[in-house]
């Protein structure tokens, strides 16, 4: 190999730090690959447009044919985003036997089990280290660092946006909408924030990540989704009496060779390493059955740092044309799906409720619980101010998931409970 | 290549890790590197000793030339620990063209460079993730990670024994000589505890990571060192109400080509990442100029945990066989070392004085930092019970370490000034 020639697909803020890195850290990488790298193609929407950094002219196509036949281009980077579009140009370019790295976690998401298997079947690597939390090698981590491990749990701050905005309304004492103005207005926040809010971001990288971790092939279907529209200032406050700061956690735990993924906001002990995540950060936090709990902690997004991921994607997959090994990741999923039923998913709960004041209410909420053999593990009983109603939170120790929501609609229909104001699941450190 | 065949020296904890990972993941191993992998020979010092694994007892061997000399072993891995006798081993084993992977911090602090040149010399690798932060691959991921990037800062909690004594101490109002002696009954501290309280065992972990992040040759004698042994619950209390939690961290930063390196009690503010490390848990904080602030978390030590980063190693050795690359690790220090002066040494402080209860001592005291242009962020004075004293604590903005030596010795030349009580560098994050 004299000369490894790379395509790119797309030259926005990522793209551009791609261009960027390679042609700063040239000397750098030619030391651990052996050859020059060279961007060759690049292909762009408009050849006028003006950019952050400066690019040869003769580079810039608007065909993307140019990139896709290009005998002598080895690569193919995407960072145009887009999925059905997007999909297909990808699975051309494997077929022209060319190599793939994208930081597309939408793609990847839903198609990624299809293009890996077309990049098996063409001999090529297909990477993706950049489409979960950007500047976290977590990808990497996951199948090659514990790769003489077993992981039996995964748990993940992987959306900024909903991470920034939790951490100001735990600060700040601020409401959701008017902190999600702020986010919006620093742009940590999209006009429609629909897909960060809702969880479903958050629950594509949990896809993903699943199904490198347990080698199951985890659909977004699979993950329980739900997102942190819902949560107020009191159950903040609520929860730092308790000890517990609020994140939306994406949560992939393997227990018997059966597997739970799921999104949701989650008060943590203050203890949990998580729970110290701030701002637009990411984290993953990962359970080995030999190493033990371990976490990565970065940048989620942004230009660089998620252009350094696909520069790490690019070393891999030059190292593998030197081996001769390109396409033989073990990425694809080994075992059949097997996801946990409802009865099977175990945590804790935190429980806020609204009730009437007077005798025995407690004893009839109370029981409830004992029916279903769970005990508390904290119970917070309120002043009552000016009103009728008392504020009770309670914590339980484990509780299936099928129990504790049998007992929630059984709470709904009794007369002393007024309202259900909150339930969060909530999850300490193991080792903390 | 048929089989890969290892060496190992010594079958303690760590080695019988080693020793049953491979055993347990021979299949996925097989998978990452083609062949099977095969532990071969085993220096031990007692053929007879009852030990926690099963071995085959013709694999194990009291002469160390049988490991050394067996032209069929490609890979030694050292996991009995020592410096000088092991060093000269480990010499011989790379005369022999052996690769080594080793987990001795003590050995590669003192001869790291010396052992990397003969290895490089020979055409062999040297691996010794292992030696920092046990299960946490956090020297795999300066080398190789962040290669496309350019490392500006680097934090550590890389010593478990004193965590564990701080995280206790911080906890539960102990004083230090009760806790250390509660770790040594948990086993978390040795019965002579100097190398790890002295802060020694960090230091010689700071100076690996700082030779390899900023690629400059850094001894253990450019380190600075402080241990916690003077540490004193009032201390703690007083950070608490200050925001900030005591950690014993290694610093090593580099500006303009300049490097620092050092270990010492640091007030860190609880937003950061490394202030929620806790008990025995290590973390390493990495800035990269590219990828901005990512942290690693995991178990120090341990069996298991060592033993995985130990048989990572083991890989990619292997890995680099087939590729023909070994000894070609870009490890060696390329840069001439450059440590900062004093004056160049630049940290927030905080300073806690007992001063007589007169007017004009503030003003006195003060004015030392105003001549030195040093600002204050903090400043708590304390109500004064029984006594004649008042305690002062102080938090500066950012000073030269010269400039605060100096004005610590005139404090000491102060009247007015009866004791410097204590005095340690604080870090905030940049992120957070």
């Amino acid at each position: 190999m004299n000369e490894i020639s790379i395509g790119l697909l797309g030259l926005g803020t990522v793209g551009s730090g791609v261009v960027q890195i390679i042609e700063d850290h040239q000397e750098k990488l030619m030391y651990q690959v052996g050859c020059p790298i060279k961007v060759k193609k690049i292909l762009v929407k408009s050849l006028d447009k003006e950019r952050a950094i400066e690019v040869d002219p003769s580079v810039l196509t608007t065909d993307v044919n140019d990139v896709l036949f290009d005998p002598e281009i080895d690569i193919v980077v995407e960072v145009m985003g887009g999925v059905e579009q997007t999909k297909n140009l990808l699975i051309q370019a494997l077929n022209n036997k060319k190599h793939v790295v994208t930081a597309n976690k939408d793609l990847m998401a839903v198609y990624g089990s299809e293009l890996l298997t077309v990049a098996a079947e063409n001999g090529c690597d297909l990477f993706f280290e950049a489409s979960v939390a950007g500047g976290i090698p977590i990808i990497r981590t996951i199948v090659d660092g514990l790769a003489s491990d077993r992981i039996t749990k995964m748990m993940g701050i992987v959306n900024g946006t909903t991470n920034f905005i939790l951490t100001k309304m735990n600060n700040g004492g601020a409401s959701y909408d008017e902190v999600l103005k702020e986010a919006q207005e620093l742009g940590f926040a999209e006009a429609d924030p629909t897909s960060d809010v809702e969880g479903l971001d958050a629950a594509r990288k949990m896809a993903i990540l699943a199904t490198l971790g347990f080698s199951m092939k985890i659909d977004l279907a699979d993950v329980s989704v739900q997102g942190i529209t819902g949560i107020t200032e009191e159950d903040l406050q609520y929860g730092k009496q308790l000890g517990y700061t609020m994140k939306l956690i994406g949560i992939a735990q393997e227990d018997d060779g059966k597997v739970e993924v799921s999104v949701q906001p989650t008060f943590l002990s203050n203890s949990h390493p998580l729970a110290s995540v701030q701002n637009e950060y990411n984290a993953v936090y990962v359970c080995g059955e030999a190493v033990g709990e371990t976490m990565f902690y970065g940048p989620g997004a942004g230009s660089l740092p998620t252009a350094t991921s696909i520069v790490s994607d690019i070393v891999v997959v030059m190292k593998n044309m030197r081996l001769g090994v390109n396409g033989k990741s073990a990425i694809s999923p080994q075992y059949q799906k097997n996801m946990k039923s409802d009865a099977e998913i175990f945590s804790k709960y935190f429980l806020r409720l609204q009730v009437s004041d007077s005798i025995g209410v407690f004893a009839e909420i109370t029981s409830l619980f004992a029916e279903h053999n769970i005990s508390f593990e904290k119970i917070l009983q309120l002043p009552i101010q000016k009103r009728v109603v008392a504020e009770v939170v309670l914590v339980t120790h484990h509780a299936s998931k099928r129990d504790f929501e049998d007992i929630l609609g059984r709470l709904r229909d009794l007369q002393s409970v007024k309202n259900i104001k909150s339930c969060y699941r909530v999850e300490r450190s193991t080792g903390n």
